[in-house]
This record gives structure tokens, C-alpha cells and sequence, in this order.
């Protein structure tokens, strides 16, 4: 790995200076901290990164974990990881007092889970689970399942998953087949097979706590019949030890990243003796599940930012210790070879992953900020609906521009180093590999797709992209005071104004009723709307910069910094705002091609 | 691997119907051919393929190849391939019937090559690369060196490499410092070291012939002072038969796919006893060297369309057998699920790989076809020099078309399959894998983009382009004829207008002589460049399919397979062709935000 995986300036830039998350400080509920207990966070974040995380990356893929009767065991760094982390009180951070926690804002938990994914991505996967599946119990447990559960979460000596795709089922949940049976201490039994459940296996802790969607006996089909059930692998008997629950472990996936992750095919109740505790209620479950998994998004959305910015500084690192060739307007063919980050190529494939790293992290934890947000905000029923409407409506363009542009910026890292990149000798190859994962993991790139314009967009009649405008206009607006910034807000605002047409397109489409119409090119719109998305955000970047740079006293690599990011900003406007263009002519031409006729398959 | 790879059906389209390469058989050279023995080549790779390579390309992949006591050791599977290969005439098949070969159009051998490939990626890269080296030989090679390497190596019984890069060089040709000495008996003693040299060890042949560029004792610095030496790892001695050369296998790449072919590390002459052969002209051998390069060149664009055509075919096959979800217009929840074929979006995604898939292999085999008209013209040199323009224009953007494209495509196929394409269930993971290599191998897109944009247009003075937009032009004005394909040859005129202003743009970015403003975007040029190019070829297969529907006894697949060219030309021409818009955008923006500037460093 190379030294450096991340810029703790950015993060606090981005932190402090754009999003001003200290300003959560002022609501009670995170009134204990203040910016250095934030910052002791991300500074033990950045400890257990450099120290456990990083020096196992590369081993910790080239020996995968093997399923071996019937028990996965994994790389022993996973180990010293997990047992570090919850000593140091990361996993319960973010809960509450009552719990354990010292209610940390999700955006500095997630601002940590930035430096220490940027290290080992696979590594993150475990504990994230852990406090997704966490707060769930913790959401919608009853109290005897709270003191059952999160205690022993929170300490990381039990871990969590979540287990929800079936073979037969994929993305399809309303077809999850798992059956739960009723039994007559209230308890069900619990009966299936679920597939690619991360982390659903491993030999660190005592019991792994699965999250299970499964359907009651007798439910209504479809989506409306599924329920939640806590399904540990362990459970509790009577003399309050733990008794193998018959949940096994059938298959292990070999993947093509993320190794150190075990993806696991599980069976429940295969000798009919496996107990599942009902969570929250009956025949709610997508709903509640849907809490996990929306987290789970921008985790996944980070997950593919954190790579990305490992990849970036690797390439950097690179580029500038590499001698290769000359300026290309060197006429003496014999001068001394140049470091390659002097070759214009070179620094525009660097500034596209700075710009998409440092654009999409930021889209990232804006988002999180709004789950503050709306927590503290639980009494004011419409600004919490606010910053909720806001959070649906980019959880989809976050999780997916993390995903897709993060293999995107991961890809001209590997570039940059040319064929080295190529080979195991340097990090690229395995961040490549790893990062490829994320436009699956927890609903494709096209189910993410056709949830924001289906759901979010056209299904909320606009109401949240209404919204959504309005937070863009206040940051044009604040622009507007800059001189300098004034081709760029001026060209989000001519992007925003086509894009307000496309949406309106994009209604008359669903005017019809005909949703292979409307979601057809849903991607396209996705595309578009993550592009204006983090232009957005380098516009917020660009004004706090500007800020920077006017205090006369801010010199040498502080005023350097802040150059840099008007630099980046004005590369995202020239070079990658400029894509909407050939997304908007596609997605305001009504011919269709890819609506499936069966008179006349086989077209493909 | 999926049971098919490829389609053969397109790939005689492709070559009858739209290159007609029929037409060749009327020139002498090729006379002893027709379509029927172009078929029995074809028909003999695919059972290659079918036989011997499918069969070993997921094993070969798992086991990879690792240099132990100095020699490196493959997959049983290539020593049985090579055999097979060879025996079938396929080595020696494009070569002279002087030197045992047939006089196969090389456009033939390439949609040979497409088959195999499509089975396995790496195995065709020791052919492949014997087959260039042969190439150079019996271009530059004095009578001895014919008769002492050609007959071995094109029966199969010595292969050959190409050794180029060196730790220090990279891709600066011009830093090659690989030494050859004098010595009184005409040879040259060879010291230096190679990397990255595919195929550079195997246990399958007695003999590997390198073709090395070294510097002769005193040559000129820079470029002018490359030649080209075969160096033979044994060579002959007195006695007739072979002893060590001194090139030793110091280390071996371990890539990130590929894995079937070694990436070596090769020492000539760590003992003082490399013996090299100077090939042609003293000081010559980088140009002579461009002969087998931008051989190697075409071959990699076609390496990244084998891979995306694999892909493909796989991601079809599961999109039609899985079922999942329902129709988005389906309003009964509780029907049975769908194949995954009837979603727009997955569609989308086969429709994307089918574009790419066919109309990058069809740019790719009219540059072979080139090949072949230039060598029957050698004696019109105004013809042949047409084609030779056209050839050198277009080498940069068929190899980096295929590169960057092939891994969109298998990157579309593996999102296709969900969580599936990620795990090693399903080839496309490994397919992902190795494409990734296409655009670093043979000069990286950046390498292509330059040469594209610096040599053949600003460089040619736009000659080379000229007769490119003429050659467009005819196809439009055939297409002028049809009717149906009026919208679309209306967008490729309008794209090509606005190209030539972009081009203008560039030729003013050049007038100031600043070759670094010029280069800066040279990458964004060829995106543009390859778009436009496979838009052309798509109009190609528009004509020969609306001439083969107009046929009105032409019934059943055969039309359909005639109605999804036109399906698939319209998906090109409303979702790739609008994507120049961006492109033109920035190309025609002169704001400079990559150029090195030492005053204002640490800015990225």
C-alpha cells in the first residue's frame, strides 16, 4: 500500500469548513462534543488505519478465507481489527448514552470510516454490518431483544449481517421464499437459504447476529407479506450459554476483490431447528429493512470514494516520483527525463480522481450530515421531513456515483502507472478488483436508477427534487458574490435549467402510465443528476476556498490547498459537467429501443 | 465459459457482406483462394477453440504460470495449443508460399484470431506474437536469417517476443539503453535488461526469438540510435545445435489477469555471452520495429473486442435463462418472474455490448483488410499509399477503441449478471480481468491519443484525415439511398461537421507551435474519434442489412439476425453517437487546466 491513502486537510475542509458540521454541536443531543472530540475520532481512525488496516491489505487478499468444515476462518488481521476497533469504542460511538455510545454524529463516524476503508476496504465491511444490523435492533427491538443483542454488538464481541438475497429471488425481494413458522413461545422457526451475505461467516467472534427477511406462514405474497427476524447462529439457552441455532454454512463465494470479505451461502433450519426472534412488526419488514439498507447505500457509496482515494494517492505518489519521458515541448531529445506528473495526460487523469474522490466524498457526507440532522430535528416534524426528503432522494446518486465514477477514477489510477498498474506489485490491481464491487452490493447501479426517478422523482410528483433545487440555488446564490466563481455557478445553473426540461420529459413520459417508458433510461438520469450532483458540491468546495484565500495570512501549503481546490473545481466544470450534454440529447429523445416486444425477440 | 463465444454468423456479415473481402481474390496474390477456403480457416479456428481453448481458459487462469529455477513453466494447455495451432497452418497461413504459408488474407487470419480469442484470451498472445516477430524477419532479414529462423518458427517449433520496455524507458522509447557490442564476426554481444516481456518464458518450444532494440557501442542518443537484433535465447552453434544464449528469466510478472501468458523480466547478457543478430538497418530499428508494433496494435484493439465478444455471449445467455422480477408495467405483483432479457435496462446493457462488440470488430478487421490492399497494391504506389494514410490514421483509434471500449462492454456484462458477475461462478469476472491489460499494452491510450492527434492529423497536416472523411462521405452517400437510414446518416454528417470544427480548434491549438496545448486533451480527441469511426461502420452494416432485407425471400433468422443490425445501428446512433456533444464541448474549450507549471506545483 502506498503511504498515504487519504488527506486528512480535505476531510476537515470538507467537514468543517463546506458542510460546517460543527454547527451540529448547538443541538442538544451532540452537545458533549466539540470540533477536537471530532477530531480525536478521526485521529484514532487514521491510528488503527495506518497501524492494523493498511500493513494487511495486500496478504490479506492473496489468502482468502476457505469454508472448511463447515466453519470460514479468516485472515487474522480481521481479528486484531475488530477487537481494536470496539475497544475504542467506534463501534457504539454513534449510539446513544443509554447504550453505551457517545452520540457521535454519523458524519464523523462515517468521516472515520473514510480513513480507515481508504486503508483496507474489506476490513470495514465487518464492523459496518455490525452497527447497520445494530441499529435496527436498537430501532424497532423490543427491550428484551435490545439487552439480548446490542450489548454484545456494541462491543464488538458479536457481529452482525444482513440477509436478504435468495437464489431464486436476486434483486427481486418481493419473491423472498424464507419461511418463518410460529411457534408457541412466540418464537418462529425459521427455514431457507440466503446467498452473498457478507461477512456471514468468520471465526473472530463467539455469534454472528443475521438479520433475516423471511415470510410468516400464511403471509400475504409479495412484498407486503416479509418479515424481520433477528437470527443469531448461536442462540441463548436456558442455562444462559450458547447452542448452535442450525444455521450453516453452505457455499463461500471466490470473488474477484474484497477477498478478506467472505460472501457466504447460508442455510437456516436445515435440521428444522432454527429460531428466529420476529423484529418490529409483522409483515414490515422491507420497510424496516429498508433503514439498513439505506445506510448500507451510502456505505457502499463510500466504499467505492474510500478506494478511489487510496487509489488516488497511489497514483499521485507515483506520478511524482517517476521519471519518463520529456515535456512535450522539450525540443532537446536529451535532457534528463521528466517526473510524469509534469505530462498533461498524466495531470488530467490525476484531476479527474481528485475531482471525483474529493467531489463524491463530499456528496457522501452531506448526506450523512442530513441524517443528523434529521435526528436532532425529531420534534419539528417539517424540517426533519426536509432533510428526510433530501436524504431519499440523494442516498440513490450517492451510493451509485460513489460506485460507478469511484471505479472509474480507480481505473485511470491503475493508468497512470502504466503497465505496473497491472501487476501486483502495486496496489491498483487489488483497489480495481475490490472497487468493482460496488455498483452490486446492496441494489445495482440500475435498481438504484429506477429508484430515484421512479420513487424519488416522478413517484413524489418532484416534491423532493423541488426541494433539492432550492438547496442548489442557495449555494449559486452564495456564489454570486464571487467574481471568479461566476462561470461556474452560471454554468450549474444553465446545467440545472436543461436538466429542469430532461425532468419535465421524464414526466411526460410517465404521463402514460408506461414505467418501461419512464425507467427505460433511468441510468442515463442517474448519470446526469450524480454529474450535477458533485458539481454542486465543488461549487460549496469553491466558496469555502475562496474564503480560505481571502484571509491575507493564509500562506505557503494552506493557500496552496485552497488554490487546489479551485483548480479541481474549475477542471470538474471544463471536463466533466460538459458530459450532461450527450445525457440530456438522450434523455429528451423519445424513440425507444430497449422496451422488450415479444413478437420480435431475439433483436438482441 | 459459455458455450458460445462469438457469432459467426456477424463475423461472415461483417466480412462478406460489409467488407466484402471477396473482392480480394482478384488480385493474384490471394488468387488461390475463394469464400470457401476463407470458410475452412474460420471453420478450423473455431474448432480450436471449441477443442482446446474454452476448455482451459478458466484453469489456466487459477494456475498460474511461475518461474522456478530460472525457467518458467505454463498451463498444460498451451503446449497443446501451440501444437494444434501450428500444425493447422495457422502460423505460417499469412505468409508467402516461399516460406511454406498459403497467402491468407491477413483479414482472414484476424477473424481467425477473433474466434480463438474469444475462447481464450491469452493463449492467442504466443502466436500472435510469434507471427510478428516472423513478420519482422522475413521483412528486414538477410537470406541466412530467413532460412535459420522462419521455417521454425512459423511450423511452431521456436516462438517469438518483442522487447521493448525497460525499467528506466517505460514507454520513452528514446531511453532504450540495452547495449550491443561488435564483434569481429558481425554479431553483437547484448547487454541489458527487458521487462514486461509477454511470452518471454515457456517451457513449450526449445527456442524463444527475441527481437530486442539495443544501441550499437557509439550510436546517436534518442531514437535515431535504436537497432533491432534477433536474439535467440539458444542459439546455434558450430555443431548445429543449440546452447544457451545467456538470457536469463530473472523475474516474472503476477497481473491482474492474463495469467495464462507470463510477463517477463528478461537479462541479455548478465554473463557477457548474449549473442544478437542485427536485423535490417543499423540505427533503423525503431521504425523497423513500428512494423510488428502497430501489428500488435491492431491485435490488442481485437484483443479487448474477443474479450467483450466472450462477455457478451455470456451475459446474453444468462439474461435469457434467468428469471427475475417482472415487467415494470406488470401490475399484478404475484405473476411468474421474467427472464431478465425483457428489463429495459438489461437490454440496454446487451445493446450497449452488441454496439460495441460488432462495430468495434468490424473497424478493426476493415484496418486488416487495409493491410491486404496495401500489399496487393505494392506495385500502384499512389493506391497503396491511400491505403497506407488510412491504415496509419486509424491503428491508433481500432487499438484503443477496442481497449477502452472492450472493457466498458465485458465491465456492462459482468453488471448484467448482478452479484453473480463477481464471483468466479461465471467467467465474466476473469473476462474483466483480462481486458483491463488492452489499454496499457502496445502504448497506452494516452500513447494512442498523442499519435493520433500529434502525428496523423496536425503532424499529416490533416491529409490522412481527409481521405478518412471521403471515405465516410461514400458511406453516406450510399446510405443516401435508404430511406430508413435517412435520420442516421444525417447524424453522422451533422457529427462529422461539427468534428471538422474540432479539428480546426486543434489545428489553431498547434499554430502557436505549444505541443502540450495541443496533446493536453489528445485523449478526449480519440474517445470522439472511435465514436465517430464506429457510427461509420454501423452505417456500413446498415446498407448490407437494409440490401439484405430487401431481399423478400430472405425469411426467418436470417431476417432477424438483418433486423437486429438495423436495431442495433439505431441503439448506437441514440445513446454513443450524442456522447461527442461533451466531448466537442471541451475540445472546443481553450481554458488550459493541465499543463505543468513549476511556479504553481502541488496544485493536483
Amino acid at each position: 500500500m502506498a503511504e498515504k491513502t487519504f488527506s486528512r486537510r480535505n476531510l476537515d475542509f470538507t467537514l468543517f469548513e463546506v458542510l460546517q458540521v460543527s454547527e451540529l454541536i448547538r443541538h442538544d443531543y451532540f452537545k458533549a462534543h466539540d470540533t477536537e472530540t471530532f477530531g480525536f475520532t478521526l485521529d484514532m481512525a487514521s491510528d488503527i488505519a495506518r497501524q492494523i488496516m493498511a500493513p494487511a491489505f495486500t496478504e490479506s487478499d492473496r489468502k482468502q478465507p476457505e469454508l472448511e468444515n463447515g466453519q470460514v476462518k479468516v485472515h487474522s488481521s480481521i481479528h486484531e481489527f475488530i477487537k481494536t476497533f470496539s475497544e475504542a469504542g467506534l463501534m457504539s460511538a454513534p449510539f446513544s448514552e443509554e447504550w453505551g455510545g457517545i452520540q457521535l454524529p454519523k458524519v464523523i463516524a462515517a468521516a472515520a470510516e473514510f480513513i480507515m476503508g481508504s486503508a483496507h476496504n474489506s476490513m470495514v465491511m465487518y464492523t459496518d454490518l455490525t452497527k447497520g444490523a445494530a441499529n435496527l435492533i436498537y430501532t424497532f427491538g423490543n427491550p428484551e431483544q435490545k439487552a439480548a443483542f446490542l450489548p454484545k454488538m456494541l462491543s464488538g464481541e458479536w457481529m452482525g449481517t444482513m440477509c436478504l438475497t435468495e437464489v431464486q429471488a436476486g434483486s427481486s425481494l418481493s419473491d423472498v421464499a424464507t419461511a418463518a413458522s410460529p411457534q408457541a413461545d412466540g418464537t418462529y422457526l425459521i427455514k431457507g437459504q440466503k446467498i452473498f451475505i457478507s461477512a456471514g461467516d468468520q471465526d473472530v467472534t463467539d455469534n454472528i447476529v443475521h438479520l433475516v427477511l423471511a415470510r410468516i406462514d400464511g403471509a400475504p405474497k409479495g412484498t407486503k407479506g416479509i418479515s424481520l427476524f433477528i437470527v443469531p447462529k448461536k442462540r441463548i439457552n436456558s442455562a444462559g450459554t450458547l447452542e448452535p441455532n442450525d444455521v450453516d454454512s453452505i457455499g463461500i463465494y471466490h470473488k474477484m476483490g474484497q477477498k478478506a470479505t467472505p460472501a457466504m451461502h447460508l442455510e437456516f433450519g436445515g435440521k428444522n431447528d432454527c429460531v428466529g426472534y420476529l423484529l418490529g412488526e409483522i409483515n414490515r419488514g422491507l420497510p424496516q429493512m429498508f433503514l439498513m439498507m439505506n445506510a448500507a447505500r451510502l456505505g457502499v457509496g463510500m466504499g467505492g470514494i474510500h478506494i478511489a482515494s487510496a487509489a488516488y494517492y497511489a497514483a499521485l505518489q507515483y506520478a511524482q516520483e517517476r521519471p519518463q519521458g520529456r515535456r512535450l515541448n522539450e525540443k532537446q531529445a536529451l535532457v534528463e527525463p521528466v517526473c510524469i506528473i509534469q505530462h498533461p495526460d498524466v495531470r488530467r487523469m490525476l484531476f479527474l480522481q481528485k475531482a471525483i474522490v474529493e467531489g463524491g466524498l463530499s456528496l457522501i457526507l452531506q448526506c450523512y450530515q442530513y441524517l443528523d440532522l434529521e435526528k436532532v430535528h425529531a420534534d419539528q416534524p417539517e424540517v426533519k421531513q426536509h432533510y428526510n426528503q433530501l436524504l431519499e432522494l440523494l442516498t440513490p446518486v450517492a451510493k451509485t456515483y460513489g460506485a460507478e465514477m469511484g471505479f472509474v477514477a480507480v481505473n485511470q489510477g491503475l493508468q497512470v502507472l502504466g503497465g505496473y498498474g497491472y501487476t501486483e506489485d502495486f496496489p491498483l490491481e487489488q483497489l480495481a478488483r475490490d472497487v468493482r464491487i460496488m455498483s452490486l452490493y446492496e441494489g445495482t447501479t440500475g435498481i438504484q436508477a429506477q429508484a430515484l426517478l421512479g420513487r424519488q422523482v416522478v413517484g413524489n410528483q418532484g416534491k423532493s427534487l423541488v426541494k433539492w433545487f432550492e438547496e442548489v440555488a442557495k449555494t449559486v446564490h452564495e456564489a454570486e458574490n464571487s467574481a471568479s466563481l461566476s462561470t461556474y455557478w452560471n454554468d450549474l445553473m444553465s446545467a440545472m435549467r436543461n436538466f429542469q426540461e430532461v425532468t419535465n420529459q421524464q414526466f411526460k413520459n410517465a404521463a402514460h402510465g408506461d414505467m418501461e417508458v419512464l425507467l427505460a433510461d433511468a441510468n442515463l438520469y442517474m448519470e446526469a443528476f450524480g454529474i450535477l450532483n458533485v458539481a454542486w458540491q465543488w461549487l460549496q468546495h469553491g466558496i469555502a476556498a475562496e474564503k480560505g484565500l481571502g484571509n491575507a495570512e493564509i500562506q505557503g501549503e494552506e493557500r496552496i490547498f485552497y488554490q487546489s481546490k479551485i483548480e479541481t473545481l474549475r477542471f470538474f466544470f471544463h471536463y466533466e459537467l460538459p458530459r450532461v450534454q450527450g445525457l440530456f440529447h438522450r434523455l429528451m429523445d423519445t424513440t425507444r429501443l430497449t422496451i422488450f416486444d415479444a413478437d420480435a425477440e431475439v433483436l438482441i
